[in-house]
């Protein structure tokens, strides 16, 4: 598989995903967003990557959509009215699915979905998609050099990419109303005093550290790890603290028959553990939920 | 429509609510219930009200329930005792609209569904009644005089107002805990650090910041600006992003047909944008959810 | 009754939990999860308890599962394996209840539904369980020897105890996912900074800090406490407002024909309230959930 919009490229279980079109700041497109979402897919099911690095190539991570080629989104019959009700049983078929369904949201939708933990190397502008992609990853680093902003209220434009799902749990109601209603850039101190991202480093130390955190996540138990993210996602969107106690329940159960035999053995042991498991091959409760 | 406990001032698309009863420190009581209510469900639909600003008169912001009038709240036999079903299925009959329902939560419940932006400007003592009113308005800001409290429990009271749904999106549930488990009043510093207020500022230039952020949230797009206070709130509170993924795809095809030709083409002609919508004509698929 | 992993002391309505394994760091055994569970449900009712304070005896609080007893979790065939039926329809079957529920997840839903505040004093090591049976507590103090660490990923083992729904409600996804993910064990400050505890004190001085609190809780309307924190984290956990109002209503309603009558009269007559409500004794609508 090669990919024109983006690089994909694995090396000791690390893959990094490179935004490509530096010569238009990494903005997006309607073909960038099919690329992401093919590979977060693979990287899901491919047990040689252990974690992933996401960047953008040149000096920008992405400046947002690119706009010359809005026309291209949409290819329908311009009376065509969707509805709530097309959005729900019609999801997938292609007058919905390539015709309203926005883009950004499908690639958000395969992070969310992906087994492996996701590391946003935000080493430049990163506005409109640029930034509401990222807030699915599960570790945002900024470069002193990054510029961030919800800017879709610029243009008349409401926030996608499901970040009014995910930008409240990343940074608080109050932050995130504040951040999509001004529509303004804001720079990494910003970004990091409200909880957008850990932490800031020099443009030319960012991937460093970025790859400082994968190569200890890429070592850790697959399955564990895979299970870690649906785990916080989805217990914490139930009402009741027993739905957790279920999938912990079950969690605990059969990594205490699996991996964390290998755990504990080189904890009492004090040598490092070689976690072999697959994230290919998840404990038979996985997953818990209804596709 | 006139109003004896509030002020309703607009001008330059800006409206300013004022809480009126400064020779009691603004506090409230059942008739300023059902003034800001009808104020909010009234901005709500008036398409010369752009964004919405509420402080106090005189040195108070709002000082609480008046307890010298808490007598009227309830005119009910004196054996009723209600019941949640009670609260379910009869919500909307006299004796429970009148007799039980928080009248504070008639009023939040009239600014969470309000299509306007809207800033608190706390410009002294809001306690009670007089913070929690605030939780569901967009942006706080306090003046350096300010001092809250969620003082309910020093009168063996609970939360009301919907606070204890608005406080934990806002400022985390271990902050929530502790504030309404203490009951104390503390200081606009304390606000700040639990993320309460945005930031303070010197009492005689409160209002101007209020009033400069309410100038630039008055220039956006109406129908954007009240799309995207409904789906953050809504859509966050949805258990999978991909319930976000539905609504976020219809505002963004609808904007995209509408208003956002304006903004994309103000962009690209590098001019300031010129918003017409309504908000009080909303696209087809608002509301979304059963009223 | 007596136990043999805690103490339990009642003394001026408060009472303090001492996790008493000092010799073995106060690590968690399916013993301690027994008498734990049973503190807490006891507590929950004894009239005589109005704060609680826990902490541990000698140098730490607790150092997690006593990995020397882990093969007493399960006492199952070996071929059982258990699915999310099985967690749903036969939980408190013996085989699942002894066999494969987690013990943490017991003590922390004891925890979650017990009516009295519960303060922990975390005065040294709190990692795995020891760190996340806090979380179901409401205010969490560390003395500056504390060390924290959601350590399951070290030995392949996921998060547990519920963990997954209390730690993005406490910190946010973001942290939550940094610190399971990284499995590493992190100092006071770093709590601090994530908003894990409200504040650090020197060693000497933390339980004297967390009774200061205590007392104050101990002397508020025992009914109004209990109710507060039922609210705040049930009411939060529902999608709309509305939900709160319904449950807000009828608090203040019962609260204001009850307990509410001494604290407005000892308001107005500037002396302390004199609370005598039992929280065994809870108003009609109580619980307001299904068991």
């Amino acid at each position: 598989m090669t990919y024109s919009t983006i690089n994909y490229e694995v090396k000791d279980r690390i893959l990094t995903i490179t935004l490509n079109r530096p010569d238009n700041l990494n903005a997006f497109t309607v073909e960038m967003a099919d690329e992401l979402e093919e590979a977060f897919k693979r990287a899901s099911e491919d047990d040689s990557v252990g974690a992933i690095v996401v960047t953008g190539a040149g000096r920008a991570f992405c400046a947002g959509m690119d706009l010359s080629m809005e026309g291209n989104v949409f290819g329908l019959d311009e009376d065509f009215r969707p509805t709530l009700e097309d959005m729900t049983s019609r999801l997938d078929e292609p007058t919905i699915a390539r015709g309203v369904r926005d883009t950004g949201g499908k690639v958000v939708l395969a992070i969310y979905d992906c087994k492996k933990p996701v590391i946003a190397a935000i080493n430049g502008p990163a506005v409109g998609i640029g930034i509401t992609m990222t807030l699915a990853m599960d570790i945002r680093l900024a470069s002193d050099k990054a510029r961030m902003g919800f800017v879709f209220g610029r243009i008349g434009l409401v926030p996608e990419a499901c970040s009014t799902w995910f930008l409240p749990r990343v940074v608080g109601i109050a932050q995130a109303l504040e951040w999509t209603y001004s529509a303004e850039v804001f720079d990494a101190e910003e970004a990091k005093r409200g909880g957008l991202v850990k932490d800031i480093y020099p443009a030319d130390s960012l991937l460093d550290e970025a790859y400082a955190i994968a190569r200890k996540l890429a070592k850790k138990s697959p399955v564990a790890i895979a299970l870690t993210r649906q785990m916080l996602y989805r217990n914490a969107a139930q009402a009741h603290p027993i739905e957790a106690h279920r999938i912990d329940s079950l969690g605990i159960f059969y990594q205490s028959i699996g991996e964390a035999k290998e755990g504990i053995a080189s904890f009492l042991e004090k040598r490092d553990p070689n976690f072999e498991s697959k994230a290919s091959e998840m404990p038979p409760f996985y997953p818990w939920w209804e596709k």
